[in-house]
């Protein structure tokens, strides 16, 4: 063995010794309350990388769409067409809100969608609920972000996760939350001319 | 209609109008050199949520694991066992770095990985692959850097997508992406003695 791969390896066996030690002291078990937000792409398709990871252990989820409404999404279509039973799939808005351009609607849709959340927050049987974009509806007060914190931090069932997507996440979720995601844009190929495409963009 | 509603319907229209007009630059299709880093989560996971994306698309696909090599994860459950005919799957790894303590079996498991990697992204058939946590065998000189690099400007296919996922992504392969992800910690609640739990970590 070179010294290389000795040094490697001693250092690896260091590193491994003070992770194991670390992990002794996390034992506790929680729902936790997640947000993902930030610029950059991946807080929508995280929180869907998570409901496959609960789908295969068994883990009843369910997802409420707060923005993305009226189209049908590689994620909508996989999770209603393919695992109905596992995953109950619920879509409150409609459109991007540059695209409805009518206050009102988008504020009643965005009530309809908090209503659903809370049903399925609180049902025993749900043991993750994915918000999509709710933090759209926080951000243009559709929804009151006291009453939303309220409800997490008090009424939600301690074991159930909840993970809440969007950019401009409110100052008073992240507050609340215990694992909070910064998504930052380094590059971006809109800048080069680039569309959105499937598979990656929707 | 009330004033503020007025103004909201009137600004939303001009982001519409704006964004609209910027859309019709994005013309271009081309296959994405994607890279998620940084020490936030959601790096593998958004990777897994653009998988089912695919899926959902008829996009064929394959997954390569660098690192994350000797547990069943549940998107490795998910994928093998419900999704063995749209989705490839591949684990080079061993486990972590830290676990095996034997740097040659790592580089060789990470060659191996690479080869796998190369041949998934010259196959025709597939449209898209994940290169799971491939940062950090290039982090730790695994694999070659300019040599990946060089695989994926020079002899990607036009059309094929490619994520590369992992903390610390070298700078060769930041500048060489099209789309760049840095996940940023916020808060996270290993501080808070809480362990990984499954559905959110694995």
């Amino acid at each position: 063995m070179d010294e290389t791969t000795k040094r490697h390896n001693e250092k690896m066996k260091r590193i491994k010794a003070a992770r194991d030690e670390l992990m002794k002291t996390k034992t506790e078990e929680k729902g936790l309350i997640m947000v993902h937000t930030g610029a950059g792409k991946g807080k929508s398709s995280s929180g869907f990388g998570m409901i496959m990871r609960c789908i295969a252990h068994g883990m009843p989820c369910a997802v409420v769409q707060f923005i993305k409404g009226t189209w049908m999404t590689g994620e909508r279509k996989f999770l209603t067409h393919r695992f109905g039973d596992e995953c109950r799939f619920f879509v409150s808005g409609e459109g991007f809100t540059w695209e409805t351009q009518d206050r009102e609607r988008d504020v009643a849709a965005a009530q309809r969608g908090w209503e659903i959340a809370k049903e399925q927050i609180l049902d025993p049987d749900i043991d993750f609920v994915l918000l999509d974009e709710i933090n759209i509806a926080l951000r243009y007060d559709y929804l009151d972000i006291d009453e939303v914190v309220d409800f997490l931090l008090h009424q939600k069932p301690h074991m159930t996760h909840v993970c809440l997507t969007g950019r401009n996440a409110k100052p008073e979720l992240i507050e609340a939350a215990d694992l909070v995601t910064e998504m930052t844009l380094l590059k971006h190929p809109f800048r080069d001319g680039v569309k959105a495409q499937k598979g990656v963009e929707f």
